[in-house]
């Protein structure tokens, strides 16, 4: 079982007057946060008050691009060309770059969202487009990519990467995470279980197949309603535990 | 009379399919270009192309930043906060620093667009904030304001400045541009005349009242119908009068 | 003292995933709701959706078109031309006719929002260009403008109009309403006792001046923390005074 | 053969400062245009401009509703759920309406655009959505769908349809039209003849199989830097032919 992880979570997803996600409760707890970049959530104030927020609490800042896609929240899929998409990357994260070393802060890596995220699980144009971009754009930079084919393939191009395992949500036969149009509440346990799960090298699909898939950072999402009762119950299995919450990008 | 100065235009105006401006033709004459950053207008391809022409043609390369209002071209004022003009400002800094950054060009200077370059001239609070940030971002990033008070404030505040000129647009009592909703042709022998008087030192302003004013840097519109022929007619007049050209980032 | 008057709140200004407002419960109270209409909050989705809570609980549907400023939720003054600010007013409106058309719904009247509803307190071109579109697509649509100058402008262009009074608003000497940039909770008795001095003709100033006002509806806002306790509030002094509430449309 | 078709075509996909199309140019031949609708092109006052023009030519006006993507012109499929397409429809025709009303003009057809048509040719969920939202919004509303199986559902479900063939597109052996990313110029003759092929109730796929079409309206793009010559080859061929241009409003 592993004894260091990474736990990361989404943050900066309110949109001017509109609040979403917990980011203060959960960057007590969590290692590093994925700071959304305008195109499916935030504003550049929202986004440097994000980044004020995870520096204040020592946590790793990641760029969180999304599909242009406000009303969706980036969780429809769109038929971009994988140069769009790639481009689409590098503006968000050279945006969320600049609002971070304005605040004396730096982004350490990239985790694209929703079904961006999720186009590039089906198709490895996009995950190549976008890996080579985020190379090209400094090669020092961590990409979030999900445990199995699509870590490998960005791992095969040259980039460092931090294969991700999710803890709340669930996973086909294929090992691919079945994402939710809208976050609800869940059980803390079962999730702290799944996360435990995760660290033991295994996770169990919907159907009850059991999945092979090594993990450098666990996700848990900030816009259930529950989601600081998850967090706490994840970090309470692992310090029962005595796994160590790290930034992934010291892990990789 | 100046021997160098730098000649500018805005380019990267385009947004998908629309095309806007003259950026190639144009490219081959100016020494620096401001590259719309998504928020008047471009989009990440339309910026990554225009990248890759400036980088084509030796042309310095600068961020210009606006209003949150594709419809509007960026030229309604709109009521923000300075810490707001701040935020998108940095957020679209930023966004064609890395664009440019993945085609191995570099962003060396930064000048507000339209109703944003207005406000700032008329809201000193608007200025500060801007040039402060941009400062924190980058204290080696130069800074496009219009040659007076404005310019002064910013090289108070310790940012690198170039004063701007407008060789085609009018100035008032004030020595304050008026800006056109809609850029139409314009002579191209008066305009070079204009950019021949800010050489000089001076502009006569629409009442025809000598202005004294000391530029780095001129802009010439890319968005006329003849901006082309306007930007040949200057060219021809510095070549006559042996005036180099050269870009601002060199000059200041 | 008047013994009906129409209680307006705003409705459907939640954006894809993000919620505001207190939509279900406000429509039990209020006998007008000001659906937003995409421009500053809202989508085809989420208007929808208010529609039919107002349809169900036989609340008056009114369009409330804002500026196109999602990031500052329309109360960032835009320096829009007259026939723009007309135009985006009509399409926002249409919007939301056929919206509730599907539902077997009817708009029956028009309150410019925010930023918007401001610019005309102060610009009778933009009050008189709303107006007259207004008139021109459809004359039996009422008008909600603020009691005073503003209101009796539109009388005069020959439009049906509410005078408005807010119950949960600040007024200057001038009778123009203080506009929050961001609505925080209020005393529910002190909000009351306005809504009841509106009823008795008058309101006092932020610095103490008597202010005659003759209204037709008096808004509350929906988007404060405490809105629903506010408007029981109201609702409790009027009923105490007998007082009927009664859709605008059906006062003017 | 047929005697008499509708030409249409788009109109009204400007933005702002950026134009694009030949509207008044085109409005001269044909007797359909498709206006946009700010979603994937166009924007308030655009859509008056161009509902003016129509209204002047005596051309009859349809809404062309899109996706909401302005950077991809409406032509990258999303993967919307069937109601919130239809919504987005609802939504972009009553803003069209409104405005056409504001102008003493009317809408009498829709035709939805580009990726979202293309979507309801394979996905009937969609197609339903659509036409049900549109028949409660207005039974007289005629929609424009492709000839073949999209055109007889909709048909099915009671709505008046006119089934639509493109004289500029090519076919696949599915009959499905084939859209380009960005329109190139084409050969005006051949444009003619496909469209005199429609007439006569066939069209050649590029695999050269022969397929029967009954269609009631031809549609050409006015995008293609060519449209206003290819326009006039189509309406010289239905000179000669004495084919008849009636508006698809009143053969339907």
């Amino acid at each position: 079982m592993l004894t260091r992880i990474d736990l990361n979570a989404d943050a900066g997803e309110s949109l001017g007057l509109w609040t979403l996600g917990h980011d203060t409760a959960l960057m007590e707890h969590v290692t590093s946060v994925n700071v959304a970049c305008g195109y499916h959530a935030s504003d550049p104030v929202t986004m440097r008050d994000a980044v004020r927020t995870a520096a204040a609490t020592d946590t790793a800042i990641g760029a969180h691009p999304g599909l242009p896609d406000l009303v969706g929240f980036g969780r429809r899929r769109m038929a971009l060309r994988p140069d769009e998409a790639a481009a689409i990357v590098v503006y968000q994260v050279g945006a969320l770059q600049a609002t971070a070393a304005v605040e004396g802060a730096q982004v350490v890596h990239v985790k694209p969202h929703g079904a961006l995220y999720g186009m590039a699980l089906t198709d490895d144009a996009i995950t190549t487009a976008i890996t080579e971009a985020v190379l090209r754009l400094d090669p020092d930079l961590l990409l979030f990519w999900l445990a199995g084919p699509t870590a490998d393939l960005a791992r095969s191009l040259g980039a460092k990467v931090a294969r991700e395992g999710f803890a709340d949500l669930e996973y086909d036969d294929e090992a691919h995470i079945i994402v939710e149009p809208r976050p609800l509440a869940k059980d803390p346990a079962a999730v702290a279980q799944q996360a435990v799960d995760l660290l033991e090298g295994h996770v169990t699909s919907t159907s009850g197949k059991h999945l092979d898939v090594e993990v450098d950072t666990i996700c848990l999402h900030g816009d259930r309603p529950n989601s600081p009762d998850i967090c706490g119950a994840i970090v309470a299995r692992f310090d029962e535990l005595g796994v160590e919450r790290v930034p992934a990008v010291q892990l990789v």
